[in-house]
């Protein structure tokens, strides 16, 4: 089985990828866009697309990119820890250090941390798996990136300290997209366009509740066609198919199910 | 009276703030935080903050704002078109042009016109507005820039052609920002923190429907709190006070009025 996951490798996504599905191989793709259209095209079995992180929010290209590929399916959801670790070469020694390396984001998640060596110099590259892949290949011991543990491993790096990150509570939720459904899980994704008229979100909603459905999380997104005019998705906590097929028939407007799943360690 | 914006001199924010209040003084600010602090700390009376793009949708850190600066208050609504501009250097013309320079995302959202100069070199910049600025120092006839006509007008470039972006339809709206609320206007958004359990989305969205209030648009955001739980925003249509503050009585959770105001040109 093949999985795709946009990065490099080492990247957090395929960390991801390879703790959802071990023994699985792992495909780092350039883009979202890229990654959709491969396991659409079939050239990977299955793509880990990451929707929503803890403090970020949600992620809004992945989700427009979840209502173009009507023909995929969600099949697992994971909410994987971002941990980020300082990461030097295999002879460094923190006190040496003279300068670190990662992604600007990565980057702005360790002020506390960062703070402790205010002598480093910090330099922003692209990719957190890259910046490892960077520091192996200069081989200056002064030099560390900040990125995942998994890179340490895959390059031949070093990690100096691990969670080193200011908020221990960094997740980011991915599904798992295929092009064949799955018909059992404890969640469910449905995504829906109303017409746009007082009360129609609301009841939308309300053909949720009434069934029992609880509400996990709600995103709204541009429908792409008229300025301010929106489509949502819903994720569904406890779902049963019989309620949820009996809700979206109830829902005046289009609906349809993203995935039903079950989250997954 | 001195309207704050994000980014350079002559940016499209720059160009909303004027056209919205015609004759304030205009003063830009490095970052969404640094602008919203200004108006918060009385550097400046007012501050024009993006809140949505028709294409890219909901300006996450924009809303993170609105939240934190509960002493804040939206007093005003516009929706700007973001209309791209091809602008040379005063002695400038077009078929001698052989480079463009712009922000990446300008740069994306003119695929078709720079379609039709395939052998234009195409350079990121920081900042659109910027990117005018920058080939009027440079003085060279051959490298123009993609951007606002306020910026050619400030820096005293050329508009080669007008309206080159490839979605006609491009606008961004903003919420003026004031330390006195104002009580009169056709809309309203308003900003909840509802309990996680089933049914309290659909209960919040009834107060507001139950009373003829129409939902106009939606944004979840973390609360930043505790991972995957959210606030929302509400902005509602045919605001009346009366039926707005029955709405958020019957709210079981925190709720409070970002502003009340009206669409201005």
């Amino acid at each position: 089985m093949i999985i795709g996951f946009q990065g490099e490798a080492g990247a957090f996504s395929d960390a991801a990828a390879r703790r959802l599905r071990p023994g699985a191989q792992t495909r780092g793709y350039l883009s979202f866009d890229l990654l959709v259209a491969a396991v659409d095209g079939g050239e990977i079995d299955a793509a880990l697309l990451p929707v929503e992180n803890s403090i970020a929010g949600s992620i809004p290209r992945s989700y427009d990119l979840l209502w173009e590929y009507a023909n995929l399916h969600a099949i697992a959801e994971t909410a994987f820890p971002v941990e980020m670790n300082l990461i030097g070469t295999l002879d460094a020694v923190e006190a040496n250090i003279r300068e670190i390396r990662s992604h600007p984001v990565a980057l702005e998640q360790i002020h506390r941390f960062a703070g402790t060596h205010p002598a480093w110099k910090r330099v922003a590259v692209a990719d957190t798996a890259g910046a490892v892949a960077e520091i192996v290949a200069l081989g200056e011991p002064a030099i560390a990136a900040v990125g995942p543990a998994l890179a340490a491993e895959l390059y031949g790096a070093k990690v100096l300290r691990t969670a080193i990150q200011d908020d221990p509570r960094n997740f980011t939720r991915f599904y798992l997209l295929a092009r064949e459904p799955q018909s059992h899980g404890t969640l469910g994704c449905v995504a829906i366009e109303v017409e746009n008229r007082p009360g129609t979100l609301r009841d939308a909603l309300s053909a949720f509740a009434d069934r029992g459905l609880d509400l996990r999380s709600l995103v709204a997104r541009p429908n792409h066609v008229d300025p301010f005019h929106y489509r949502f998705f819903f994720e569904i906590g406890d779902v049963d198919r019989a309620r949820l097929d009996a809700a979206l028939g109830a829902i005046a407007g289009t609906a349809r199910i993203i995935g039903i799943f079950s989250r997954e360690p």
